[in-house]
């Protein structure tokens, strides 16, 4: 596989969705393609033509992904980072989605001079889940970026995602539950209205360690909290849930 | 039985815990013990000699339940009900708790000349889950005070827990799914950090029907999400975590 130019030194993998037609590059001494952005992409639930923007990219898996499964119109994929913008681009363009999906690099702090207000139907986003004074456990920078609160913290990502919404426009963001209180009184700041939560757990029996959360922009309150999902039945094996979710990408 | 001579007209019932050798008078036609209160004084952890209220004590059982979970030294039961306030007095006696469980007879909202601050290292509720304005279902007015936010709403009772709790004392409460985004909101109002969270759900694959929450006064912030409980395994037959439970109880 040729490396293309503006990732000289990357070492690329990639991941198909075979499914839904899908061939994502992605380099594997950065962020890579976990089962989260299949998650996220599932649980976002977007009308006809809608016009979606995905806050913090990466190699623009989520927008990839959705574009294939959902009737949206215009994705807009915005990451802050050189080499993830590009390797995004470039998936778009091996997924002739270029009509589809617009990669912006840029920062979420910047929402307010890059797109107009109101602009988004839907947003989403699979932000970096640890406060930027966690530990980073990995010498790789652009890992900690994405996995760390470095270059944007949850408040410029809801504060962005709101900017963005029409009234009545949903955010979906998957998260950790450690910060879901947080989530929440941020969601009230920025008038997102939790909708739907759902949490997901490795086994029925082990806490949970991801949520995915609906916010509504300007919507009346009231949440409903989905069956919590559980990734595997026994090790190795994964749940129906996760089986009927993966039919519909694998 | 002979009825009780605040309790003139009611039709009394007897729930029976004999693994802690407990027996709770109920009325009827009020508000009945259901499993919300075996969760909640499951869920709350008391260290040895604690100072607990229970705030809409109801006929009782939480405290009930909890003096014989618990290594707690005492119990306050607050309820607003006269006819409940005397049936939980009953059940102190009969269960010869005196000198662990005190009901009073007041106000949720009157708690600041009731109690001084900071009495309580553990406060527990289980309040009216429905907003006064939603549909009310029962003719019966003291099930009505019970269920809905009649006499006092979330913010009453959440502003009393954090006026009742030393600083790192724990406020343990079971409510409802829907309630959950205002629940951290009022939390965060009231410094009441949200520390555990675990949902339950009837069946594995259905939504969560109840929420059992920790806020702990002035902590740092973290909370941590317990696996999903759910209750019934199949139709009549509760799941192994709920007979767990129970096995303490029953």
């Amino acid at each position: 596989m040729t490396n293309p130019p503006d990732l000289p030194c990357a070492e690329l993998s990639t991941a198909t969705f075979p499914k839904i037609n899908l061939t994502i590059m992605q380099d594997k001494s950065a962020f890579c393609f976990g089962i989260d952005a299949v998650l996220l992409s599932d649980f976002a639930r977007v009308k006809n033509k809608a016009q979606v923007f995905d806050l913090g990219s990466g190699n623009g898996i989520i927008p990839l992904l959705m574009s294939r499964t959902s009737q949206a119109s215009h994705f807009t994929a915005l990451e802050i980072q050189k080499e993830a913008s590009a390797l995004a681009s470039l998936n778009v363009e091996k997924n002739q989605l270029e009509e589809k999906i617009q990669v912006v690099c840029g920062d979420i702090k910047d929402v307010r001079s890059l797109f107009p207000p109101e602009a988004a139907d839907v947003v989403t986003s699979n932000p970096p889940y640890a406060k930027a004074n966690a530990v980073r456990k990995n010498p790789n920078e652009s890992k900690n970026i994405a996995r760390h609160e470095i270059l944007c913290n949850l408040e410029d990502v809801v504060s962005a995602a709101s900017y963005l919404l029409k009234s009545n426009g949903s955010f979906f963001m998957i998260h950790r539950p450690e910060r879901l209180s947080e989530i929440f009184v941020m969601f009230a700041k920025y008038k997102l209205e939790p909708k739907t939560l759902q949490l997901v757990q490795p086994y029925s029996d082990s806490a949970a360690t991801m949520i995915l959360i609906e916010g509504r922009k300007n919507a009346r309150p009231e949440i409903k909290i989905l069956p919590t999902l559980v990734i595997y039945k026994s090790q190795g094996e994964y749940s129906e849930s996760v089986k009927k979710i993966y039919k519909n990408y694998k």
